[in-house]
């Protein structure tokens, strides 16, 4: 029961570098707290995930291509989700983080790793999308919503982002 | 407590044919493991219930009208919450996944239904958007905060889409 | 347990009108049912809780006054999420909420307060978007992820919205 108490699921379902970095720091907060965290990264939420200047090995159709190719790809391409102004908005929110000594998306990243957050890539949205494993970061893992569900039953704190 | 654990609710906030289809493959997937489901669909989810072609017999003033006529009539109308681009990415999003032999979000609301996930249309919205019940497909219930509140503090798994 | 049962959390990332309204509604909800309920406000939900026509005495750089003056004045200044419009889908829907005399975000704020819930601004959110805690309302609290997450695991319900 203790240990049910302290688990954390994450859906991350937006591409948003806004929402991205409030998943960050959810996620790192609740693994420092000791208990187990899963993000499951869904849809949009696969570019956070993406290698940056990185083309597929992956054979893609025509509308694989073009998803491929409009949609974000790693944590410093991202956009925010209001004011995003053709990426000033993002670029604004990065400076002031950098500014202010918060740290940046690339770096909650790495330290979800440190801190053993499970990442997940959710394998349904990847076909949809026609992205393909190699386009993705390393040391992640493959799943889909039966995968998903069995960790949020097993947790107390069960977000949607 | 077993039962508790296996229960799940989604508050369907979003009419994006994304989220919409995020929402109904976790309905679908915890229905199938099992536990009770209930999805309560309020303010633009509410378009995801919405008869297709249909015209309402409700009595509409003015602005029950533009709300009507300017929201999507049902699933095969909605658009996608990234990329839309006036309709074509949500076309794309679609045929995709045909291609691929997933599920269509009218395949995954048939499932919804054999699987016993209860849909709930928001009462309070409804009357908000001047929604009138004729409009919206059969075999839904009706409620409002209580209700779903209700459902939610014996569920698991609680998430806003 | 009961106890725990009862509890409720949201985090308020949004700051569109409709998702305010639905969140506050269930924060209400769930006030009134007895639980305790805390908001978390962060990212642009804190333009919901900026007092209107106030400019704060905080001395801000460049970037902090481009946010301060961007970002809407609290809960009268917000747009919705859909068909805002230029704010024209916004003050429909206002005017349609007082017209069937459904609570309006400022009331239902009222009666948040009335009901003892915890309205919790995210410190870290202030500091990227350079909000002072005069430009806030009054009655609230002020915390960080470590904050919520310690109210998220004594809760039973928990969105982010």
């Amino acid at each position: 029961m203790d240990e049910e108490k302290n688990n954390t699921t994450l859906v991350v379902f937006s591409g948003d570098l806004d929402k991205a970095i409030a998943s960050f720091i959810i996620a790192t907060g609740a693994a420092a707290m000791g208990g187990k965290v899963t993000m499951f990264f869904t849809f949009w939420g696969l570019n956070i995930l993406r290698k940056e200047n990185y083309t597929s090995s992956k054979k893609k159709n025509f509308m694989e291509k073009m998803f491929g190719m409009m949609m974000p790809k790693g944590p410093d391409k991202l956009g925010i989700s209001k004011m995003n102004m053709g990426g000033m908005g993002s670029k604004m929110m990065k400076k002031v983080m950098r500014k202010k000594n918060i740290s940046t998306l690339p770096e909650l990243m790495e330290m979800a790793k440190e801190l053993d957050v499970n990442m997940v890539a959710c394998t349904m949205s990847m076909d949809v999308l026609g992205i393909g494993k190699d386009e993705l970061i390393d040391g992640i893992d493959y799943g889909g919503v039966a995968a998903y569900l069995g960790d949020a039953y097993e947790a107390k704190v069960n977000l949607f982002i």
